[in-house]
């Protein structure tokens, strides 16, 4: 799927903030595809981009209307569609990022194929795969692993993806999950893929490319996490990585969803994740840490920071907090 | 899903026994519900069953009509339909294993309402899963896992089964893949759900049970295969082993569909298995390694399983030359 910008930021009736967390990691990373957003009556979200009407967006040039906010129960209702006919009629896609599928919406679908506008279903997957080949083939490859799910590994990929092309280097953000996909453009939600595919799939959109290339890899889940490690692992086959980053977040007391299960330690996720991609590219080495450290205050962030490229020898970031150039020093290496 | 039996075991025009593998292993293993088989013009696979029309298997209270063949292209031609047609119209259940559904040919989707006979296609699954929760429950699980594919996972499960069951222990097989679904006559193939649910996929099939109750769980893939590790990874998890058996075939020489990778060894293959089961069962052991040596003659064979029994002190058997005996015994210790 390729999501053709700039795009109208749907925000419906979200009832908070947190339910538009899609659409606010859009706007942060792609502010310049993002030109208007457009609320319902009772929301609550606000992307601080100025309100347009469906007509206005349309002038303004909107390929897309995103659906980048969570709704209670997963449904789409009458006062949504009201808005989406209305997008169609106007010659936009709709990109959803949404569990229910737009097209098991029979009034939308014949819409659009009236239209000849395209709906995206961005959690979800219905094309073709290879299964997975295990080939080396060239171009450079990063990806971010984690302790746990949610711990900042899109962030930690899309922020080497910025200071890479900042320095000049040729890197693509290649995106496995729902936000990442919105703000790549394009990607599959690996999550979605049937398991015999999964690192086919990451084959797929992480293919070959030129020698001194960087695909920056968004990981999914953790090989420590009960409920997905499957899919951490078909990522991590599927993207031979040249080198991983270790994402991690210091505050969790237990695996996201699953209370019974404690973290691992940073030493066991490197070893793990390691030998693991070493399957299908023997010359990965690990190339740092990032670190989510909001819950910390400066100091306590800092000495963490410190004590980590103490123990590992490695450099360890919090994207937002200090950047990643450091990382990128290290990826320049190999 | 739920296969009535007795089945009538469908061979079409299978060109040659290979192409009749499936059914020759639901033959091996359930022969009490394989009633009869019905051969079109030009099969050269004999199951030595009974030949018998659409009428006579009604007649001996034949419930499923099994798919249990490959076929050139995977497409149900002309000659097929004239068979199955008549099976629905006798009211027979139809079981498929090919890739093709069942379920995308109008003609046998609406006879099949029509009549109220259901159409299974093992190879896929369309249910409702839930994600893994990783809660520990009740029963013992052993898992067979392996160094690669089709090592002979399925048998030593179901060997181990069997023996358990003569030695009036409570076991139960669970399937995973199709033609250990068609012998068990449930299951679901987990390289076919969505990745997400891997492991509850696995916790579904092998569900909380009675303390003294084992389920024999087979294996799929191997955490060393660059396509399908993904895969085991979440039935390791979802199966909660108290005990894995690492299965192998020692004259392989390259990973199944991957001639640039070679085969882990079976320290490697035991450790890294037993870290991973771990997770969701820190009581996990190897209980012992199932070598299929159909390569080998006598003495090479009995030397080789020898030779690793020494080496890690645990049982080895061949399922079929030695049977599985000493790693029941090493199971009821548990």
């Amino acid at each position: 799927m390729k999501i053709e910008h700039p795009y109208l930021m749907f925000l419906g009736d979200a009832p908070d903030e947190l339910a538009a967390k899609t659409a606010i990691g859009i706007k942060q990373w792609r502010p310049e595809w993002c030109v208007a957003q457009l609320s319902l009556p009772g929301c609550q979200a606000d992307l601080g981009l100025p309100e347009m009407s469906i007509a206005e967006a349309k002038a303004a040039g909107v390929k897309t209307i995103v659906l980048g906010v969570a709704n209670r129960g997963g449904i789409i209702g009458p006062a949504w569609m009201e808005t989406l006919l209305a997008a169609i009629d106007a010659g936009m896609d709709i990109a959803n990022g949404l569990h229910t599928r737009l097209s098991t919406i029979p009034e939308l679908v014949q819409a659009a194929n009236a239209k000849g506008v395209k709906l995206f279903d961005v959690r979800h997957f219905d094309g073709k795969l290879p299964v997975g080949n295990g080939e080396k083939r060239p171009g450079k490859r990063v990806l971010a692993v984690g302790t746990d799910c949610s711990v900042g590994k899109m962030y930690t990929a899309l922020a080497l993806d910025a200071e890479m092309k900042k320095r000049g280097m040729k890197s693509t953000f290649r995106a496995t999950g729902q936000t990442g996909i919105f703000i790549a453009g394009e990607g599959i939600s690996v999550d979605a893929v049937i398991s015999d595919f999964i690192s086919g799939a990451v084959e797929t959109i992480a293919p070959a490319n030129e020698p001194d290339h960087w695909d920056v890899v968004e990981g999914q889940g953790s090989l420590f996490h009960a409920s997905f490690a499957g899919v951490s692992m078909g990522l991590i086959h599927g993207s031979q990585p040249d080198a991983i980053i270790v994402c991690h977040e210091p505050t969790r007391t237990h695996m996201r969803g699953l209370p019974g299960y404690k973290l691992p330690d940073l030493k066991t996720t490197m070893d793990v994740n390691l030998m693991h991609a070493r399957l299908t590219n023997p010359d990965c080495v690990v190339a740092g840490f990032a670190i989510n450290t909001k819950s910390l205050d400066d100091a306590a962030a800092k000495k963490l920071l410190a004590e980590v490229e103490a123990e590992f020898g490695l450099p360890c970031v919090d994207p937002v907090r200090t950047g990643v150039a450091s990382i990128v020093d290290k990826l320049q290496e190999i």
